[in-house]
Parts: structure tokens; C-alpha cells; sequence
């Protein structure tokens, strides 16, 4: 099938949900978790078909790893679906409105955003937890996953698009394109008028790619180079646990710090305890001048300020001031997570103020920044450059668009 | 200057801007509207030289009046202006929140954007409008008008840069590029990571053109074509009324109906009726094979039903049911505005909820999709196809994004 035929058949299926019910939607979802549960071993037996091509392909163990299905991550799966039952609607929400002097009434209620096109790699998980994401928010969605986990992906979107007809949604809710080229993915980002937002999920390579080519509104999730200020002021056994958790506790997400910024002041006392407590993982620290005699390390070059490891790595700049810790940020920073530790108060609100980022936190991990953490429930990425609709994790909230729907008793302007 | 020096030094400016308090902006906002009064003389002066060279170059009477700059339209932008220092501050708005179970207390509070792009054609006001409303947000903005007003707009915005810089805010928080050329559109367009957001305003061959070549967010403002459908349950003296109005209070704009679809029951007693009124303008009608004898006019062609005439003129068609009315609204309209004109619950109720446009009514005119009309004060323009961040009149509240600020105490994961 052509990406318009695609896209029309989205479209088609889209207009469905849209006038589905929350209980419609969230059958499907519970016919969707079962038949996960019930066709295991045919998608087990299909990701042995991509490991074997994988295994061949000389793919790297850490590419493997992600693209493996085993029994329990099937489960994974079905969880995140039944988990998504239980969330609540996000549909035919009021959002705002009121009477307008000449007694319009005009309510504002949250609908789908229509048709949902997802780029992304060789993840299977992403196939249903996009797909599950997708429809509890009342869109149709077009998956386009990496060509190394097709036979996966096949296998996860037929056992889904079976569990929504059975449910009495129209199997075409859920999409996935065969053809996992490069000129798919270009056709998609093409696709105006049929497919009304783009998601790219994955490396930085593949969320640049989507952003230059796509004449179709993305929402960009995104890398983070999120920093840790250790102000003059800061608490030090909090300083010490509030960057050991940062870079350590999964330095391979977006949320981990990148960069550590001590201020002078504190260094001295800070950077030889911090040096110890990261040594057991080990993390490399990668330092400026100024605090190399302090942790130990190798010296930073100009690339390390920009890096997104997603490693046991870190790199630790002294600084001489807030200021100076802020020009660092704003510089360097993706506008991810950025943390100050303080106990100053006027040093707390310049930073929550100055630095502009998805989210800013004062005395807490940057690794909190998670739809789940916050609040929002499952999410489907984070955004962090980009400031239209929606920043930081993005839940089944953002997934909506709005209406104004305004009852008239004959007013003409 | 180059796009990346421009950009430069708009973000430089948005900085200044986001850590400026709301009195500052507002100071700013008040000095502008005391330059466009002062500098009046000049702005006037440079404006004629604009319509010499349009004269000269053969340009429209019509395109000419939008060019044109007089007293009044200067004094209608300061009123404009003016009327944004009253407006309450967008800014530093707390949009949600909440303590975690962990004990982390989350703000959601509203930012500007950043720096905003605005393409435009021959309008001078809109420098102004566009400058004000970009300032009022917080944001620092990039002007790019159409060449034709290009002595009109370097004096329009020289007089705000001052006034601003009068205002001790940086004068780069509007900046106009000199050159109006088409590379310095698509240089606009291509320079992520300067400009976090781009707005077109214009005809949709531009709006078109932005869309397909930019790699920057845009917020698409739109294409109207709106259709009235007078259901058989019609009130006919107000479906008169609010087709009338629809239609000829202001032909030229986006929200004006363009298609009217009347349900076959009501048409022999409604049709010849708003014939009668419409002669009086007079409304050409483009009409199906069953309204043609009802009305008079000339038949409607295939290109009728999607066109967007912007002028006294009107297709018409008679549908056999609501579904058939849906059904056409589907596929020609723009998701603009629609208006079903009822008595029946069920009927209103329907096309409420099946309608897929940035504004739904059910007996009234779809000139109402206005900014004003909907309490969100002056508008940067209106959304319609796209469902990203923002549909319908975008407001000041439409200029801004938020994050998150979080407070800890300690808090790891």
C-alpha cells in the first residue's frame, strides 16, 4: 500500500474514533492486552526471525538487546495496555469557555489530534505502546518502525489491529508500513493533509532527519544534555546523592545529567567525595582545568560540553558563579532537565527563572522528568528544544487537540 | 545582517525579555504607542514612497488599499497597542501542578516562546500588530514583511526599536529584515535553533509555501472554507439571518461561509427567500442541479465546492440528510468554521460532535471566530487545518509555551 492509501484509510478510521466512546476505546485496549497474551508465541517466534537477521547482520549486543522479545516483555506490553484502561479519558474534556456578552456559549473541549505518524527504530515495545497511546487518545495511528525489527513489528500490529476489529473499532486505528525504506519514512513526512502530526522516537540522527524533511508538524522529542549546579550554597550530602542518582541510576536515558557544574566555592570539599562515590560504578569524569586536581579524570575537551554520553560518563566544570553556571546552561543545554542544589533561596528562584527548559528543578534529581513521575502516566517521549503544544514528557493529555464547540440562539456580527 | 546574526541577536534579546517583569514589557508597549504617534510624520512619508513604486509597478486597487498607511490606520495600530497594555500578562501564568507522592511540588508555568518568525505580504499594520503582540508574550520577534511595504515597515519598526530601547528593553526585541527577498524567507525558515517558531500570515500560496519549506515549527493560520447547512429543522427567518450575515458582513475574511448546504425538505421555502437577500449585494451563486431553480445563478463546478472566494460569492447545494451535509463538510472544508442552523437537539448535538473544525456552531454566524469575539483579545491570526499547539484565534495565551518548575528537597530516583 502507498503512504496515501495509508493515509487514507487513517483518516477513514480516524473519523471512527473520533465518534467512538471511552468504553469503545477502552474494550479495544482490553481486547488488545489479550490477544498479546494469547499470540505470544507467534510474536516470539517472528522477533526470532529479526535476531537471526540481526545475529548475521553483525548487530551490536546493545541493538540486540533492545530489539529481543522475551515472555516477560510481552507482559510488559500487555501491562502498559491494561494500564492505559484504567487511565482516564482524555477526550470531551471542558477546557475553558464561558458566555460571551452577546450569550454565544463557547465551550472548549479536548478531541483527538486525528492522524498520528511514528518513526522510529528497532523497538518492537514501541509498536504497541504507541499503538495503545495512540488509540486510547482517539487517533489512528501509522507506524513506521526500523526495518530490523519488521517481522516483530508485523507480528505486534496484526495481533493489535485484530483485537480492535474484534472490539468493533476499525482494524485500521493501527497502521504499520511494510516497507521499512528510507523513501517510506520520506513519503510520510510529506503527507500533509493525511497525517496531522509526526512523532520520531529514537536517536539523534533519526529525530534531525524527521525535523529537516518533514513538511508535516512534528513534535520533537529530544537528547538531553541535562545539568547538575552545585551551588555555593548547596546542602553537601544532598549535592552527593542528588548527582550520584542523576548520572548513575540509567545513564542511557534522556533524563541522566551530562554535565556536572560545581561552584568554586564548594569544590574543594565536593569533588573529592563525589570522585569516590562515582568510582564504584566507575564513571569517567572528563574535567576542566580547574577541578582535574580535585576528582581525577581526563581532561574535557570542547566536545564534552555538548555531549549527550547516555553513558557512565561525566563531565565537571568549576564554575566562579551562578552566572556563570546559568551562560553554561543556556549555551550547552538542549532545554531538557537542568537542576541547581541550594540552600539559597534568591539562588533557587534566579535559576527556576533564568534557565529555559522543559524542566527545572531545584534539589531533585534531573531523572524525575518521566510522564509517569509527573503525573501524566505513560508517556510516548519527551520533548525538550521544542516549545509548540507541548514540553517535557508527553502523555495521552498531549495526544489532543481542541474545539470550540459554541451554542448560538441566532447571533449574526 | 545575516538570518544567523538576526537570530543571534534575538535570542539575546528573549532573554532579556523572559527575565523582564510585565510592567517593563508594558512600559515598552506605552512607548511604542507615543512613537507611532510622534514619529506619524514619518512613517507616513516613508509609506508613500511604498505607494509611488506600487503606482509605478501596476499593483491592484485592492492590494494597493491594504498597502496604504493614513492617519487613522496609524492611530487604529497605537489603539492596538494600547489596547495590549491593558490585556492581563500571559506570562508566569501557574497552569497546573501538584505535590508528587515523593513530595515534589510541580508548577506548569507559562513562558514565551522564544524568538518568534513572522512572514507576511504587503500589510504595514501588521509590523506593528505583530510586534506588540510578540512583545506583550515576552518573545523577541523576526519581521519578515513583503517587499512592496518595505519603506513602511523598516519606519514602523525603527520607530518601536526605539521606543522599546526608550523603555530600557533591548531595541532587538523587533527586528525587521531589510532584505525582502525570497532567500530571506527561506533562510527564516530553515534556522532551527534561532527561531523557535514561525507564523505566516497571508495568502495560502504563502501560508503553502512555509509550510512545505520549513523545517522551524509553524503555526499554520489558515484557509477558510466554512459552510452553513440549514437542516431541515431550520428556523428560516434565522437561518436568513445568519446566512446573510455569514456570507456579506465581511465577504473578504476566513471566517465568511463560503458554501451553504440547506436539507432538501427546507430549501423550496428557504432558498428563494435568501435569493431575495442576497440580490441586494449582489451574491453571485454557484449552484447544484436541484438548488439552480430554487435561487437562479449558474451552476457550481467541481472547484466550486473547494474554493475559497473571499468575495460576494456563494455555492450552494442541497443535501438529502445531516450525514450527506457531514459528509461533504469532511471532504471540502479547511477545519475552520462550521455552523449548522437547527431546532432539533439531536441534529445540533451531531454536528457538534462529528465536525472536525477549530470552531462548531449551532445558530450563529461564522464571522464569530474572532479573537475579540472569542475573549482572547487581539489576535496573531487564525489556525485552522493544523492541530498542533493551538487551532483557532490565536491570542496572546497561544503565544507563550510553559515548563515545569520543580521543588525538592533532596528527592532521588
Amino acid at each position: 500500500m502507498t503512504i496515501t492509501e495509508l493515509g487514507l484509510a487513517a483518516q477513514s478510521a480516524s473519523r471512527a474514533l473520533a465518534a467512538s466512546t471511552g468504553a469503545q476505546r477502552n474494550a479495544a485496549l482490553s481486547a488488545m492486552a489479550e490477544a498479546l497474551a494469547a499470540q505470544e508465541q507467534d510474536i516470539l517466534a517472528a522477533n526470532e526471525l529479526d535476531m537471526q537477521a540481526a545475529a548475521q547482520n553483525g548487530m551490536s549486543q546493545s541493538l540486540q538487546d533492545r530489539l529481543a522479545l522475551t515472555p516477560s516483555r510481552v507482559e510488559g506490553m500487555r501491562q502498559g495496555i491494561l494500564e492505559l484502561v484504567a487511565a482516564p479519558d482524555p477526550l470531551g474534556l471542558v477546557l475553558g469557555g464561558g458566555v460571551r456578552p452577546n450569550g454565544l456559549r463557547i465551550q472548549q473541549v479536548s478531541v483527538p489530534l486525528g492522524v498520528i505518524g511514528m518513526i522510529y527504530e528497532a523497538r518492537p515495545n514501541v509498536t504497541a505502546d504507541a499503538a495503545a497511546l495512540c488509540l486510547k487518545s482517539g487517533n489512528a495511528v501509522i507506524l513506521r518502525g526500523g526495518k530490523e525489527a519488521i517481522h516483530s513489528n508485523k507480528a505486534i500490529a496484526d495481533c493489535l489491529r485484530g483485537a480492535a476489529a474484534s472490539a468493533g473499532l476499525p482494524a485500521d486505528c493501527v497502521q504499520l508500513i511494510g516497507d521499512a525504506s528510507r523513501e517510506s519514512a520520506r513519503a510520510l513526512m510529506r503527507a500533509n493533509g493525511l497525517i496531522d502530526v509526526l512523532i520520531p522516537r529514537g536517536g539523534a540522527g533519526l529525530i534531525r532527519a524527521v525535523v529537516e524533511e518533514s513538511s508535516v508538524p512534528v513534535l520533537e522529542t529530544g537528547e538531553g544534555v541535562c545539568h547538575t549546579y552545585v551551588d555555593a550554597a548547596a546542602d553537601l550530602a544532598m549535592a552527593l546523592d542528588i548527582a550520584e542518582n542523576a548520572k548513575c541510576s540509567r545513564p542511557s536515558v534522556c533524563n541522566a545529567m551530562e554535565t556536572l557544574l560545581v561552584h568554586e566555592k564548594i569544590a574543594p570539599a565536593y569533588l573529592p567525595r563525589l570522585a569516590e562515590r562515582l568510582a564504584k560504578y566507575p564513571v569517567e569524569l572528563r574535567c576542566d582545568a580547574a577541578s582535574l586536581p580535585l576528582c581525577g579524570g581526563v581532561p574535557a575537551t570542547e566536545d564534552d560540553w555538548a555531549a549527550e554520553y547516555d553513558d557512565l560518563i561525566l563531565s565537571v566544570k568549576i564554575v566562579a558563579s551562578l552566572e556563570e553556571a546559568l551562560a553554561h546552561i543556556a549555551r550547552y543545554g538542549t532545554k531538557h532537565s537542568e537542576c541547581v542544589v541550594t540552600g539559597d533561596y534568591a539562588a533557587a528562584q534566579a535559576f527556576l527563572q533564568a534557565v529555559d527548559a522543559a524542566a527545572v528543578y531545584v534539589n531533585a534529581s534531573t531523572r524525575f522528568t518521566d510522564g509517569g513521575e509527573f503525573g501524566l502516566g505513560a508517556e510516548i517521549g519527551i520533548v525538550a528544544r521544542q516549545k509548540l503544544h507541548a514540553r517535557g514528557p508527553l502523555g495521552l493529555r498531549h495526544l489532543t487537540s481542541y474545539k470550540y464547540m459554541i451554542y448560538g440562539d441566532g447571533q449574526v456580527r
